[in-house]
């Protein structure tokens, strides 16, 4: 049976690549062949997968640049059955693109938020009198370049072999480490694997009331290798906390964690509990979209 | 002498207001008249403050929907000589401008991306079938309005107001609660006021690092009203970590917890010690730009 798989689209976005790194190790690990579906949004391939139209979701959770993809945390709190099932992640490298003989031709340069704000020092250098425009994806920022060769678009390179298009810089962004961590979501409940995520609001107006919990991963040496806060949307001041833990879910220590936890938070949700895939490193540079 | 406030322009976004309900606030308090000096960035903005092109910059540092403005923290921690002198909260309500005669003739809205997911739900219910552009800010959305009345804008009264454009629904953000609060950041070193804000980051691979700052909150009975972590840019998976706390920075438990802070962490700043001014709640509406 073949897999269906949500993803922010269109086909050229680092979601995309992903996703087609995921399809790539499921069929190497078991043998099943995917489909890849593009949404206009993260929290349409989110909610796709959570109503049963898509089986999969591969979708962003955080750069090493620009932080959380708060989206993806916001939509995970508001639907309850939805897990982590793995986690992968991708090197991020960045390409000016445009149909302009040279990078002076450039006048205005289109792309997503985020790869603007990651090429930022390397456009002040090389383009710093362009105008900048923000649009909905990189793929998207491709639309505005066979018409006007004073446009350039950030996109992968990935995007400009799906599109033909000329690379004129290659990498451009600022920082060389660059990567975006991926969750892969399902409905299947968690299982057990080496990283468990949790998210949980506490009691309101009650201070220091974020000790508490931390001090319970502590005491069972139970590394949390990040913390995320996010507003509840209630009011200013009233956060949700998401947690990574460096633990498994069905051992004593983390079973007697959630214990405790369960009688100091207000709501707690287990996200998931699984392992990091060993891909992303070879990034499918050229169009491996699987076929089936 | 005349106050120099930098803010995210053009006139009409919501950065503007907060500058205009500081320098209103200066006004009455001190006699002092400010001009307002609106930037393409709130980067920027903050930059000009920190070269002394401006004396005090206004710039939003977290909404009540969508969490962190993390330009205004990962600027601030690259800058060393700026603080916090005041804080302010501003309730957030946006309109959508359009010169059509009715909602249901928009094909198109322009806004800032935060302000599209504010009243995402709204659209959903209201404007299913159309197209989401993205802006740089709130007012860039209203260039689009004149020449076509198929497009729609979401932004605020005032803006509406100083550009002379219909109001087809008011309010439509999905939560009647929507506020963002803002910094006033200056030269001047750290005084003392009511809140005390602090960034800080952690020795590398140090399991369990950010339990011990807590704890030295905690034993001192110091609440911790927010907490925020940041990618260091360095490697995904290395954070700072924001935290306001309800103190003022001369007391003895403040200076004996940064005292202990100072040996259990790499980096330490202390972002600003200041007081959150009540104003913000009578927004001005009216084009009551200082003439001064």
């Amino acid at each position: 049976m073949e897999i269906s798989i949500a993803h922010l689209g269109p086909a050229g976005t680092y979601a995309e690549s992903a996703a087609l790194a995921y399809a790539k190790w499921l069929q190497t690990a078991t043998g099943q062949i995917s489909t890849l579906y593009p949404y206009a949004s993260i929290a349409q391939a989110i909610r796709a997968t959570a109503d049963g139209k898509a089986q999969i979701a591969v979708v962003p959770v955080e750069n090493s640049i620009e932080g959380s993809v708060t989206v993806t945390l916001d939509t995970l709190w508001q639907l309850d059955h939805l897990h982590i099932q793995q986690a992968l992640t991708l090197p991020i490298a960045h390409a000016l693109l445009s149909m302009a003989t040279a990078i002076d031709a450039i006048e205005v340069v289109y792309s997503h938020p985020q790869a603007l704000a990651q090429c930022q020092m390397w456009l002040e250098r090389f383009l710093p009198s362009v105008s900048l425009v923000p649009t909905n994806s990189t793929t998207e920022a491709l639309q505005y370049l066979r018409d006007n060769p004073q446009a350039g678009a950030i996109s992968s390179q990935r995007a400009a072999q799906l599109y033909d298009l000329p690379i004129l810089a290659y990498p451009i962004n600022d920082h060389p480490d660059n990567c975006t961590r991926f969750w892969v979501l399902s409905l299947k409940p968690p299982e057990n694997g080496s990283q468990t995520s949790l998210a949980f609001s506490l009691p309101a107006n009650t201070p220091g009331a974020l000790v508490k919990p931390l001090q319970i991963f502590a005491e069972r040496q139970i590394n949390m290798s990040r913390i995320e806060s996010r507003p509840t949307k209630r009011s200013l001041g009233d956060y949700l906390f998401f947690v990574d833990l460096e633990t498994d879910l069905q051992s004593a220590k983390a079973q007697s964690a959630l214990a405790e936890l369960r009688t100091c938070t207000e709501t707690i949700k287990i996200l998931g509990s699984y392992d990091v895939l060993p891909i992303g490193e070879a990034l499918p540079t050229s169009s491996s979209r699987p076929e089936g």
